[in-house]
């Protein structure tokens, strides 16, 4: 590729750097409101990203505003690139005493909706930097979702080409298309927010604990403005909430808009959305009965605490109410084995995704009838569409170098010494931007932080390579992407 | 199906039941020429074994000696728990003091070559039993490499369809075939292991030491005649020659044949054999640099004990001369990832294997490529022959199915109590017949004696899953199966 085709690139990365300034200015704003010195920050981090992103946009303006299918793979990594750096700048400079890597960890989680955290003492942290945290997740979340309905499909990317509208088609229309939708997708986030938010604070929240939990559960993020996470306000009424809005971050958000067109029963009639619901209720009440078996443990009190860590997981969220590491070998391997699932596609969760485990169970029972009939012709199908055997190639092809990468980076971690299960756990979760991981580090009950500072790089990595769902990255490194 | 449909499976049975009761005579000779009693409890399993298989036969003489495909289904199946009762029998009455499940783990884990073991004493045990045990390895082996060639590629099992020859074609020709083809392949198998044996006489090892630990190498199974395996001997001459005839193991036997008859070039132009040399020898390399810098252990030292200790895990083996598990956490991590590996197919060796690796890797390059050039058409190749998309999603739906199994058979012995690395390693090393595990109890170091009978249930059961590749097994739980 030559500069020139790098500039577009750099054009729309320079808008996306004057979004990320303009939300710089609220916890500027909160901050000084409270009379608290850290807006200082804030507002010079503003101006300078807002410069940047200005410059860039003024020194490649009248470039064409299309991008090609190469230029699209380009600037979907490399906004991640930029946009993280920009995040991150507000937090390594604000009194939290955040090294470079803990910033750009911070960030990258933050941004990914990934919500592992590095920061400890968030009780009495400004709140400048409590809102920015979840500032974070909100504009991940939005991204994600925009990601996911507009550049993924035409991508291509592990199945995605199954979610494909006519007005996808050419690259020619992407732009304005995901402008649209980034409008859309926005107001529906927002009216999501409000309600959570709204309902947290009649469950007994502070407004700015409603505001920003609201923000982090939504998008499926998971930073909290509390160390302890939900087990701060240890009640059900809020937990019960939360589950409730962590559940609906992680369906299609575009369903709010058909239904609110007028078809509610549309969101139960997707099969994604069932089956989700229908994994989500399995585990939850496979992990009470045991729990309550093996522990002294009313079934009651046994669901409460299932129900909401196994939606945070699932979900991808990453809240925790329990350290659920501790409760015993069984649920170790439960959680372990959820951390790669998450949610539906087009929503703010991260993971494998529940289509593409669609995909491959309907593919497998089709293979297992063509075992016995070697003559007939059985067609997979997804939501009533058929499942090609090039689809399910690619889907599955997605799964193996899911697989593939959790076990390089798990394998790097643990060059880092990370034990057996801290480093296969946080491999898991980052890649499928959960946030916890399992054992007493990284665990729901740990914290990042005392992680060595080349594990955090790694992890920054793989939670932004999942998050772009690997072969948006992957692309880059092919011979043929670089061929002229 | 009806009850008329079982009888040639029951004939074949029959046949493969008086087959297991003439081998069985060997332990008895044995430990009647050295004075050992145990030598009636052989004789005595022969007779009731021999009984029984001739009963079977002849009850069923005269049914048609060709099996439908649902037929070779069931027989595979079933063939596997005629054995392993039938070898389970001698030990269970053996002086070594197994309860039936410890017998029946035996058994599964020495006629699948797996080699992971319930019994202690070894070095004290009478000769019969020592021998009977090298026996299970060599009957597994045989019988698997059998199994390989003449009916999985005409099962299409994950992609083994790419193995199929044109008189492979017809269920009809499968049992003429089969018995001819064991013919073949257990002179091959018995010139390997006469091969090997003198190596081993020569290098220092007893006569009966070096037959028994031949047959064991040649079947990748790792049963030994000693607790301490090879470590006992402490020998590199030794442990060399093992690492070769471990490695000739895990290469399709067939190709042996081929060289005979005059293509020695053969075996180096296969990829399968390649990749899986490059395998052996990066793995092997990476961990004896990382030995020699971490432990105060010179180059040459790390490399005996990488090269043994990787080649007996990615061929299945599972002799140790180390306990690995104990090296560190990155050595932990990357016997971990070997576990599931294997050699290649139509080889002794168990695990995923080398050429769905391939078929993995050529169909994701293929569609990096796809990713930037949509319209392009671009065909994968194994061996020179295009890689269909049917092809594709069959192999990669064993990987899934590979890694579900995994889960589900590692959650259940979490529900044992076993820790993570436990039931995470040994759900893997059953899955692909390797042999030790990770951790304390199931490691090289350790013994699955301690294990609680549900588990060793469990892990007989998921050693003869893995055995016959899992789609074997799983067929027969659709309804279309059993529908007339």
């Amino acid at each position: 590729m030559k500069f020139q085709a790098f500039r577009p690139i750099l054009l729309v990365n320079g808008i996306l750097l004057m979004i990320v300034a303009a939300v710089m200015l609220l916890p500027a704003m909160v901050d000084y409101s409270v009379g608290n010195d850290d807006w200082r920050v804030f507002a010079v981090s503003a101006l300078g990203t807002g410069f940047i992103g200005g410059s860039l946009y003024l020194t490649n303006r009248g470039y064409r505003d299309t991008l090609s299918l190469r230029q699209t793979f380009m600037f979907t990594v490399t906004s991640y690139v930029f946009t993280v750096v920009a995040t991150a700048v507000p937090m390594h400079l604000s009194p939290m005493n955040m090294s470079f890597a803990d910033a750009i960890f911070e960030a990258s989680s933050g941004l990914t909706t990934t919500g592992s955290s590095v920061l400890t003492g968030l009780d009495s942290a400004p709140p400048g930097i409590l809102l920015w945290r979840a500032l974070l997740n909100a504009m991940g979340g939005i991204g994600i979702v925009v990601l996911a309905l507009a550049i993924l499909p035409m991508l291509r990317i592990g199945g995605m080409q199954l979610f494909r509208t006519e007005s996808s088609d050419t690259t020619e229309k992407m732009l304005p298309r995901a402008t649209q939708l980034a409008a859309v997708i926005s107001a529906i986030f927002g009216a999501l927010v409000l309600a959570c938010a709204f309902c947290f604070y009649i469950a007994g929240m502070s407004g700015f604990d409603a505001i920003c939990h609201a923000m982090a559960t939504i998008a499926t993020g998971g930073f909290s403005t509390h160390d302890a996470s939900f087990g701060y306000y240890d009640s059900p009424t809020i937990e019960f909430i939360c589950i409730v809005f962590m559940c609906a971050g992680s369906l299609p958000l575009i369903l709010y808009f058909r239904i609110f067109r007028g078809d509610p029963g549309l969101i139960l009639r997707d099969t994604q959305v069932r089956v989700f619901f229908i994994i989500v209720l399995c585990v939850t009440a496979t992990l009470a009965i045991w729990l309550s078996l093996t522990k002294e443990m009313s079934l009651l009190t046994a669901l409460r605490y299932s129900s909401f860590n196994v939606v945070s997981v699932i979900s991808t969220t990453g809240f925790a109410t329990a350290d659920y590491g501790a409760w015993g070998n069984f649920s170790i391997c439960v959680f372990f084995m959820l951390l790669p699932v998450g949610g539906c596609t087009g929503s703010t969760a991260g993971g494998i995704k529940i289509f593409r485990f669609q995909i491959f169970y309907e593919t497998t029972r089709v293979q297992l009838r063509q075992l016995l009939q070697p003559n007939g012709v059985f067609v997979p199908r997804y939501n009533g569409k058929p499942i090609t055997d090039s689809l399910a190639a690619s889907v599955m092809s997605f799964f193996l170098l899911f697989a593939l990468t959790f076990m390089v980076v798990a394998l790097i971690l643990s060059l880092y010494g990370l034990d057996f299960l801290t480093s296969m756990s946080s491999s898991a979760q980052a890649l499928a931007n959960v946030g916890p991981g399992l054992g007493q580090v990284v665990g729901p009950a740990g914290n990042f932080s005392s992680l060595p500072d080349g594990a955090k790089w790694v992890l920054s990595f793989a939670m932004i390579l999942g998050r772009v769902e690997l072969f948006t990255f992957l692309v880059l490194f092919t011979p043929a992407f670089w061929r002229d």
